[in-house]
């Protein structure tokens, strides 16, 4: 995510540009929301969908023949995006104003996965969400997985770009304006029972586990919230 | 994003479709960053991307040249989609198991914003996420205009996905499984100030309007950070 145009000593301090497998892991990892994109009849397409990494794949699903998912099955080619939005970089210039982020995208051949392998995405993207939750609740239905398309999108190539800290420094005469970031966060609210649940049934580990992972800001000393 | 098979007379009830230019500007303008997509040498290529929308377009700016952007710039065909998760939506069971989520996919015909255009673009942009942030600091120099691509994407084409409440009830014997939703929310830290800014610096209006911008999740009452 470009926003401004610094020139190449600053940036390389803000912005970098990562290369190892395990800074894009850290980043897909950290997330549970990406868009997939495809080209279908010359033109883009894209649809927003939870995902998990599962070693050097990304799966995800959803209904079975379904817009751009529906594509990719058929063999369009596929790439997909994820992105953290951590700060709103606040410099004395609206061209020097940015944001912090980590961003990965990933290029790579979609397979469509079927029986146990259909079965072990859909658990991985659940746990990825509810940590532990597949171990909860019964295993899917041979109903349920006919109904739904899993793909697995194997990463063969990638980007990622990850911008943090403060704004770059600006010229003298502009020092005596306030610059700084605004840290943003996701927060997790207190689980709101659904209408038909009795008073009193125990809320699943999983669920009181996603309050703790839906934090990105990794020191939350730093940030209070207003 | 499709997570579920459910029966097609639940998902109308959870699900919906809109079609109307309001339910798109209300999407579109309660978020700040979304995904910019393009067909390139026919593979899809995506990059996250800060905007505005102003009227019936969506603007964007970034280096010259650069990737995704540039290729636009010289015509290649665009798609943005934005996305906010705003629940995640438990169920007694995997496949039932969904997400609450406001999302929009727009395609359009890009063009490139030059001079007086350009400066507007910059400043909606600016102004979307700072609240009044373009009238607090300078205005742009030419040789700044000059180092940025800026593209409005007219809204042309577009779907908007919306899903709101609890998971669908599930069959008698499931009732006595907690279920529900974890609302998300994205929630603004106290501001930062960069190292060399004074004490004392007053912090500007626009970034304090931010903190009460950030937070998608209309009820506040429903929710409590945990």
């Amino acid at each position: 995510m470009t926003t401004e145009s610094r020139p190449e000593h600053v940036r390389r301090h803000a912005e970098r540009a990562a290369t190892d497998r395990a800074s894009l892991h850290r980043i897909l990892d950290a997330q549970c929301v990406g868009t997939l994109a495809t080209t279908w009849d010359g033109e883009p397409w894209l649809v927003p969908m939870l995902y998990a990494r599962v070693g050097e794949r990304i799966v995800v699903h959803g209904s079975t023949g379904a817009g751009a998912l529906g594509a990719i099955a058929r063999g369009a080619p596929a790439a997909f995006s994820v992105m953290a939005l951590d700060a709103i970089v606040v410099a004395p210039t609206l061209f020097a104003s940015s944001a912090n982020y980590r961003s990965a995208v990933v290029h790579g051949t979609a397979e469509v996965l079927r029986g146990e392998q259909a079965r072990e995405a859909i658990d991985a993207i659940s746990d990825a969400i509810l940590p532990g939750r597949s171990g909860e609740v019964r295993t899917h239905t041979r109903k349920e997985l006919a109904g739904t398309t899993v793909l697995a999108l194997s990463i063969d190539r990638f980007t990622v770009k990850v911008r943090q800290g403060p704004p770059s420094e600006p010229d003298p005469e502009d020092r005596g304006a306030w610059a700084g970031t605004v840290p943003l966060r996701t927060a997790a609210a207190n689980p709101v029972p659904a209408p038909w649940v009795n008073d009193g049934t125990p809320v699943p580990a999983s669920v009181r586990a996603l309050a703790g992972r839906a934090h990105p800001i990794d020191s939350a000393d730093e940030v209070s919230l207003p």
